[in-house]
C-alpha cells in the first residue's frame, strides 16, 4: 500500500448543472456521493502505477450543455397525432429531454457524454399518463411503423432502452407510478409499471397506516438499482434483488401483468397455480419490451418485519469451503436465509483492505488460525420472515458453516453492509473524473460450473495487464447461484474499454454460464445470444416476436438479439 | 344411515382377464382393489335411494376381448417406413395395443369399453427406444402429415392421449424409462421422459446404496396418479403432487427438458435462475403435446428424510375459519407444511361417517364444543424437510389453527390417510361395477374468490336430485389454494353423465376460478379455453403451435382448444 496518505483528491461534491452531460449520466441523486476512501485510492494508485500528481484535477466532467442534431424523422402529421393522444405538455422533442430519455447507465454511454458525443437518440419523447394512452400510442406507431422505446427508470446497463431506430421513447414513470390496489387476502399489490422502487416499498412499509391494512408489507425485491427502477423495468429484464434468495427473483415475485401490444392488450390470468396450458405471462417476463409495453403488474407482496431479522457472518479458509457451505445452506432444506452473499478471494482481500484489517494485529490473529490473505473469504448474510424461522436459519446456517472449518465474526460486517447497499454506484463517477472505469458482469451457474467458470473469467481478466478485478456470489438456489464480476481498469479510450468489455462477455460465455443472471441482455449482450440459446430457441423467441409485433416496432435494432445476427449492433442504423 | 348392514355387495375381487376391456379401464395393479366398507355402501344407499337388490349383481364389466375395427388410414409404405426406424418388434396395428394406448382414465372411456365400445383409436402404436426414434418418427410423420400422439403413464382424465384424428401414438414408458444421472452436486437428476412414477422415487430413495450418493433423494411430486403416471406426463399437464406446498408443482421442479418438436430438438438451458429473456421451457410446460414431444427432463431433487416428518390435524368450527388458518400458515412466512388438507364441510361429514364418528359418544363431545356436523372442518397434513425446520412448521401451524378455534387431534388421521394415499382410485371400478359413477374436477382458485366459487359450483352440483358432492383444498400458495370437487352419481346413460360433467366445467368456468389446477385441460376442457383465456392469449399459444408444429401434426383436434372453436370437438375427424 501507498505510504503517502496526506492527499485526497478533489472528490466532486457537487451536483451537477442542470441541462448538463452530468446531470443525465451521474447515478442517482445528484446530491448522492460516495467518494473513494484513503484506501481504496491508495489501492487504485498502486494497481494502476499512479501517484497524487494524477488526481489533482477531474476531466471530462459533462458539465456542458446537452445538445442533439435534430433528428427530424417524424412528419408534422405524425407528431400532432401524438400530441392529440398524450396532449403537447406530455410530449416532447426538446434534445435534453431526447438524450436523457435515451440513454441509460453502461460506462460506454457515460464516456460519451463526458465528451459531450450523443449516441442514438428518439425522435420523441411521451410521456403517457394511462393504459389507454399507451394503447393508442402503440396502435398509432404500428400503423405508421414507428419504433417504440420503454423508459422505465433509466438504469439499464446493457443499452435495454437506447432507441436504435429513433421514434419514440415513453417514459412510464412520470406519470403511471401509482399503487392500483393492494389485496390484502391474495397478499398481491396491483401496481402501475412505472412507479419506483423507493415509493412503491415506503407504500407498502406503511401500509397499516396509509392503507388500512391488517400488516405492513415489503415488496421484497431490492437489486442494486433498486432506487432508480421501476417494477415493469424489474419483471422485463429478469431482475433479482438481494433478498431473492428467500423471496425469490422477480420472475417468481409477478403473479400478472397487463401489456399493451401491438396486436392487442392482454392481461394475464393471476392463479397461483394452474393447469391450463403454457403461460403468457411467462412469455412476457424478461421479454424487454420487444413484445409490448408493459403498463400494470401484480406483485406479491411479503410482510414487513425488520425487527425479525438475523444477521451473520463468517470467515472461511477458502471459497471452495465457502461454496460448500452456501451449498449445503440451500440444499439442507431448512429454509433460505434471505440477504446471502460469499465473497471470492479478492474481493474479501479487497474488502479486509478497506475495513484496515489486512497487515493489523487482527489480520494476524487470523492468519495463525489458517485464514490466510489471498485465500480466506467472506459469507455474510441475513435471515427474515416469521421470527422463529428467522432465528432457525440462522442456527442452521452458523451450524453448516462451522462444519465447514468457517470461523464466526458476528453480524456486524452484514449489519455495515446494509444501510450503504444502494451507495455503491455514486463511487463509478468519481473514479471515472480521473480516468478509472468501474464495471461489473455477472452469470448464473449451476454449482459444478462455478469453479471452472470462475477460474475462466477471472483468467481473462488477469490477463489484462494492470487490472483489478473480484467477484462474488449473490443469489442462491438449491441448483446453483451466480457470479457477479468486477473489475476496475484505466482508460480514457472508448474503444479499448469495449475490448475488454466484450472480452469479458466472451469470457463468460465460453465459461458455461449464463451470459447474465439479472442484468438482463439489452443490446449489448444481444450479440451472444444465438450462440447461447442456440438457434432453435431463439426461433422460438422471434416467433412470439413476430406474433406480438410484426412490424418489429417494439424496442428493435438488437434488444434480446431478436432482431439481428450480427455483433455489430451499434452501427444499425 | 341404513339399518341393514348385515349384507356386502359382491365387489370384484379377481383381476381382468387379459385382453378383456375391463384389462383397459380398471385402474391401477389389475390386483389392486379398495371396495366401499360397510358405511360408505351405507351412504350410497341413502343417496341414490337404492336397496340391497339393487347390488346383487355386477354389470358391464367388460370381460370380453378388445375388438376394434381395423383402420387402415396408413399406407403400406409408411408402416414400412416406420419399421425401418423402431423396429418391428416395437410397433403394432393389434386391436389390443391400439385400443390400450388411445384410451386414458375418464369416466366416459370407462363407460364405452364397459359396453364394448371404442372411441377413436390410433392407426399404429409405436414404442420408440430412444431420442433418435422420436426425432425419425416426428420427422417421418412431419413430412407424411401423420399426427402423433404421446401415451406416458396413460393416467389422464381429459382425453388428453385420445387420437381424434387417428395416425401413430408413441408409448414412452416401454423403453424410455430410465435414469440418465444424478448430479448430486446441483440436486438434479436427468431422467428419460418414460420413467414412472414408482419407479423414479425408488431409485432415488436408495440413491446412497444404489447410486453411491452421500444422501438419499425424493422426487418431492405425488399425484393422485403417481404409481401411473411418467416423469414426462408430470410436465407437460402441470402436475402437482401432494406435498406440493413445500416443494412445488411440477412446474417448478422441472428445471429442464429435451422436446423433439417437427421444428427440430430443443436443449433448454439450465441455469437456476438467468436473465436471458422468455424461458422456452416455460413455453414446454403445460403444452400437452401439441409443440412437441417431451424426451428427457431435469428434474430438482430433494432429500429424503421420512424420519423427520411431523405429522398434525384439527377439527375447525367451519370451513372458513379452516381456509382462514390455512391462509395464515401459508403468508406467515414460518416456513411451509408439506402435505396439506382442509376437507369442506361436506367432505369433512363424509370422512366423519367413514370413521364412525358421526353419531358416536365422540360426537355429541365435538357438538357440545361448538364442532357441529355439517358445519365442522378437517384440516390435515404434515410437515418435511429439515428436522427442525420441520418442527418449526408443526408448531407454527398448531398456533395459528388454535388462534383460529380449532381443537387439535393429533397427527392420526394424517398417518392414517399417507399409507392409503394412492388407493382411492381403485373404488371407481366397484361403484361402476353397480352404475354409480364418482367423478373430480379442480380448479384453482385466489384466496379471495374460494368461498364464492365453491358456493357456485356447490350449487350447480345440489341443483341435480340425488347428486353426493364434496371438495377439499389441497395444495397451497401465499396467493391461493385449489379446489378439488368430488361428486357421485347414479347412471348407465353417457349423455347424462356428459351433460352433468359439462355442466360442471361450465360451473367452475363462471365460479371465476380456472379450468383446471392439476389436471391439465386435454380435449375434455379445451372448447372452455377461449373463452377463460381470452383471444389474445389463445392465438399466443397458436402462434407458439404454428412455429413448432406448422403441420399440426402434434396432438391434434381439441388438445388445450388450440386448433377447435367448438364444443363439438368429440365429433372432429
Amino acid at each position: 500500500m501507498s505510504k503517502q496518505n496526506t492527499f485526497t483528491p478533489p472528490w466532486r461534491k457537487t451536483a451537477p448543472k442542470e441541462g448538463s452531460w452530468r446531470s443525465i449520466f451521474k447515478w442517482g441523486d445528484p446530491l448522492g456521493f460516495k467518494s473513494p476512501g484513503d484506501r481504496l485510492y491508495a489501492e487504485l494508485k498502486e494497481a494502476f502505477n499512479l501517484t497524487d500528481d494524477d488526481f489533482q484535477e477531474r476531466k471530462h466532467e459533462g458539465d456542458g450543455p446537452v445538445e442533439c442534431p435534430d433528428t427530424k424523422a417524424l412528419s408534422r402529421d405524425q407528431v400532432k397525432a401524438f400530441a392529440a393522444i398524450v396532449g403537447e405538455d406530455n410530449m416532447s422533442t426538446d434534445a435534453y429531454q431526447k438524450v436523457k430519455y435515451s440513454t441509460g447507465k453502461t460506462l460506454e454511454e457515460a464516456m460519451r457524454l463526458r465528451a459531450g458525443k450523443v449516441d442514438r437518440v428518439c425522435d420523441l419523447v411521451v410521456h403517457p399518463r394511462s393504459r389507454e394512452d399507451v394503447e393508442k400510442v402503440v396502435a398509432l406507431c404500428n400503423d405508421e411503423k414507428i419504433p417504440i422505446y420503454v423508459y422505465g427508470g433509466g438504469s439499464s446497463v446493457n443499452f435495454g432502452l437506447r432507441p436504435s431506430k429513433g421514434g419514440v421513447t415513453l417514459v412510464l414513470n412520470t406519470h403511471m407510478n401509482k399503487i392500483v390496489e393492494v389485496n390484502e387476502t391474495n397478499q398481491t399489490v396491483r401496481v402501475e409499471a412505472g412507479m419506483m422502487g423507493p415509493a412503491f416499498e415506503e407504500a407498502l412499509n406503511s401500509a397499516r397506516k396509509n392503507l388500512k391494512t391488517e400488516y405492513n408489507y415489503t415488496c421484497g425485491h431490492f437489486p442494486q438499482s433498486f432506487e432508480y427502477s421501476s417494477v415493469g423495468g424489474w419483471i422485463v429484464t429478469l431482475g433479482s434483488g438481494q433478498n431473492s434468495s428467500l423471496y425469490g427473483d422477480a420472475y417468481d415475485l409477478c403473479l400478472g401483468v397487463e401489456v399493451v401490444t401491438p396486436r392487442g392488450t392482454i392481461n394475464t390470468l393471476e392463479y397461483p397455480g394452474t393447469a391450463t396450458g403454457p403461460k403468457v405471462l411467462d412469455m412476457m417476463k424478461g421479454m424487454e419490451g420487444t413484445f409490448g409495453v408493459v403498463t400494470a403488474v401484480t406483485w406479491k407482496l411479503h410482510r414487513h418485519r425488520p425487527e425479525n431479522r438475523q444477521y451473520f457472518g463468517f470467515l472461511f479458509k477458502n471459497f471452495a469451503d465457502a461454496i460448500e457451505a452456501a451449498r449445503e445452506v440451500t440444499q439442507d432444506e431448512g429454509g433460505m436465509p434471505s440477504v446471502f452473499r460469499v465473497f471470492d478471494e479478492n474481493e474479501t482481500d479487497f474488502a479486509m483492505k478497506m475495513y484496515s484489517i489486512s497487515g493489523s494485529a487482527a489480520d494476524s490473529f487470523l492468519s495463525l488460525r489458517g485464514y490466510k490473505a489471498e485465500n480466506r473469504c467472506l459469507f455474510l448474510g441475513s435471515s427474515d420472515g416469521e421470527k422463529g424461522f428467522a432465528k432457525h436459519v440462522k442456527k442452521r446456517v452458523k451450524k453448516i458453516c462451522k462444519k465447514h472449518g468457517a470461523m464466526y465474526i458476528s453480524g456486524y460486517a452484514q449489519k455495515l453492509w446494509e444501510p450503504d447497499r444502494f451507495k455503491h454506484p455514486y463511487i463509478r463517477e468519481d473514479l471515472q473524473d480521473f480516468g478509472i472505469l468501474s464495471d461489473t458482469l455477472e452469470s448464473s451457474l449451476s454449482w459444478d460450473q462455478l469453479h471452472e467458470a470462475h477460474k475462466a473469467v477471472n483468467g481473462f481478466m488477469a490477463s489484462r495487464p494492470n487490472t483489478m478485478y473480484m467477484s462474488h456470489s449473490s443469489h442462491f438456489y438449491p441448483q446453483g447461484t451466480n457470479l457477479y464480476y468486477i473489475y476496475f481498469i484505466k482508460t480514457d479510450d472508448i474503444e479499448e474499454y469495449r475490448a475488454f468489455q466484450d472480452g469479458v462477455i466472451d469470457a463468460v460465455s465460453k465459461s458455461g454460464g449464463s451470459l447474465s443472471h439479472h442484468h438482463g441482455v439489452g443490446k449489448m449482450i444481444g450479440p451472444w445470444m444465438e450462440d447461447h440459446l442456440g438457434s432453435e430457441q431463439m426461433e422460438a423467441l422471434r416467433a412470439l416476436k413476430r406474433h406480438f409485433d410484426p412490424n418489429n416496432i417494439m424496442n428493435p435494432g438488437g434488444q434480446l438479439g431478436i432482431d439481428i445476427t450480427t455483433r455489430q449492433w451499434r452501427d444499425i442504423e
